[in-house]
């Protein structure tokens, strides 16, 4: 492991974990949630807004920031963090996920993805090295190895071949990574839904070594039942000493199946994308602000939530704000729902560590079983 | 003058004024300059951001907050300043601008303006009654009496035609306002650019007697240098001891020109609206973010500025945002402006009460006269 750059497991409950992640910029509590700053940004968040959520970590994306603004301009102006304004540690992904997403645009070989822009269709290849030099621009706290994100669904032959492709990108992006003191890289586990393939897969990682280990290749569709028939033995195969990252997950629910089985690290748009959209995230589940039902209700969106939208405003204030295509609409209930997620989380790493685990997630379910708060009895209009 | 409401000039420099308008919500210091809240909100701000720029009072529209969420609505939900989270003065105007700005959509009659929705094609009728009936809905500290701005340009007997139909609105706005201790009614001279047809619209809104007087019908097109003329001897014409507002105004060295011209108040949606498409003033006039000159620029936009768009952020971030539509971009800018108007304010109001209105007005043109800092010399990209 990097020098600086440490994880240490301070309480177990069945195979959850909580524990540190110490970086040069700082501690991440695990498990921990990751907010999304595509391009350079939370969006409609200010950056400190996004800390005051508890948010230790951001992820940013290598594919939007090579396009825009470009790696070598914002290493030119001091790297990610002095130009997004956000001091705490940002992880970044590889950029593999988003350009192999890029059906029809882009070509994919040993060497790596050819690829053109969905800004204005210019031409760029994307390897392993490259991925590596870009992250190393950005400054990063935690690069991501290049790794193909196996299409789903694949049969084995298919998975195979993008795994084994995957452990070679993986060892290429550890050499051209080299040492970094202070920065940590993390390999991906392939393998599609196949148990097999997904232990060859970390075995190979582990034979390369990384600095944590990241799920790959779930939350592409396979639904949430394959998705923890994976995490009940994908987890495991992983360095226990080393952090474990679920990319890309997820809804409140799929958070607590992969904590439950040992996940450290996620993200997920879902919490920043929905507010923009209307939908927020609470302990009763998911409401929809543009819904009618609203528009005269006095009610807070979350009597018992602390969060800037929550205490300030009504549900017909923000439901007016979401109709009217207010920007100050998408503020909030990004802010909102962050929050949500981030108290999602910290309630996660006290019942583990109080070794209550089972009772959290019991009392998660049944107040979403509940369901939203009754509409009041509307005057009308 | 309503109970618990008050104006009191605290120091004059030539025909400018400063002082504090009292209000049972709080003071508002004059000259004031107050931030568009349209619907409920001013764009891509929070309230507690727009008091920290320094803004004692919002302006709203009785024309969009009646058709959206409804005015009714809003009272049942304990008025605009409780539905909003805006605890501070808040001035509605009558409606009457934006209905006559339908072209083809409204029909004038002594009555007042039937028109259709530009949200949802339904009919409506704003007459002066109901505009002081919704205004009082909202809640608002301060109403505008229900006028016909004149367009311009206008002819003699067309602007003496829409005068008088405006005083004869703002007599029925009067009565129809009634008295509510601690609200204050504005009327609103009319006249467009006839000096005659002004001092005749000031003396009828004396004899009716209102708690504050607006300069109306102008910045609709008539030209700073016409908009002076009629400021040069308007102002005069309505009673000093009652707050002048000027409607709509505006550029920052339209502000200088009317608060040197004894105007107290004004409102526009230039700072918004600017923020919004990557325009930013400063003291050393507008800087386009979007420009391709900014993209490699580590400096801020005005090092001199304490805003947090400048304290956090440089000129390239700003560029960034802006160029990829992220919503930050348009809070960033938004607040550098709104500060940069108070800031304005602030520092007219400091000028006069020095005396020095003279110099700072010069320094104004002064800096604008240098333009914006020199680009850098890019290493490119």
């Amino acid at each position: 492991m990097g020098a600086g750059f440490g994880f240490r497991v301070t309480a177990t409950d069945g195979r959850a974990r909580t524990g540190v992640i110490a970086t040069p910029r700082g501690t991440i509590r695990t498990p921990a949630f990751m907010p999304v700053g595509t391009a350079a940004t939370v969006k409609a968040m200010l950056p400190e807004s996004v800390a005051a959520t508890g948010a230790d970590i951001l992820l940013g994306n290598t594919y939007h920031l090579m396009l825009r603004p470009g790696a070598e301009r914002i290493a030119r102006l001091g790297g990610l963090h002095r130009f997004m304004g956000w001091q705490r540690p940002i992880l970044t992904d590889s950029g593999g996920f988003q350009v192999m997403s890029l059906a029809g645009l882009r070509q994919l070989s040993e060497e790596g993805v050819r690829f053109r822009s969905h800004i204005d269709g210019s031409a760029h290849l994307l390897t392993p090295e490259r991925s590596m030099e870009i992250q190393r621009l950005l400054g990063s706290d935690i690069a991501m190895a290049f790794d193909e994100c196996t299409p789903f669904p694949a049969d084995e032959a298919v998975a195979r071949a993008s795994m084994e492709r995957s452990m070679r990108w993986a060892a290429r992006s550890r050499e051209a990574f080299g040492d970094r003191p202070g920065h940590a890289l993390f390999g991906i586990q392939q393998g599609s839904l196949f148990r097999e393939l997904r232990a060859e897969s970390a075995a190979r990682l582990r034979a390369i070594g990384f600095d944590g280990y990241a799920v790959g290749g779930l939350a592409v569709g396979e639904g949430q039942a394959e998705m923890f028939a994976v995490l009940d033995y994908a987890p495991g195969m992983l360095p226990a000493d080393r952090p474990r990252y679920l990319m890309g997950v997820g809804k409140p629910d799929d958070i607590l199946g992969a904590v439950e089985r040992g996940i450290d690290m996620m993200d997920c748009v879902l919490p920043t994308r929905s507010g923009r959209t209307g939908q927020a995230f609470t302990r009763r589940g998911t409401v929809n602000l543009r819904n009618a039902r609203h528009a005269d209700d006095p009610r807070p969106l979350d009597a018992a939530c602390t969060c800037p939208a929550c205490r300030g405003y009504s549900r017909a204030y923000l439901h007016h704000l979401v109709r009217s295509g207010e920007m100050l609409g998408a503020m909030l209930l990004t802010w909102h729902n962050l929050h949500y997620f981030q108290e999602l989380m910290a309630g996660l790493r006290a019942a583990i560590a109080a070794g209550r685990l089972g009772a959290f997630v019991a009392d998660f379910h049944a107040l979403r079983a509940e369901g939203d708060i009754e509409p009041l009895r509307s005057g009308g209009d």
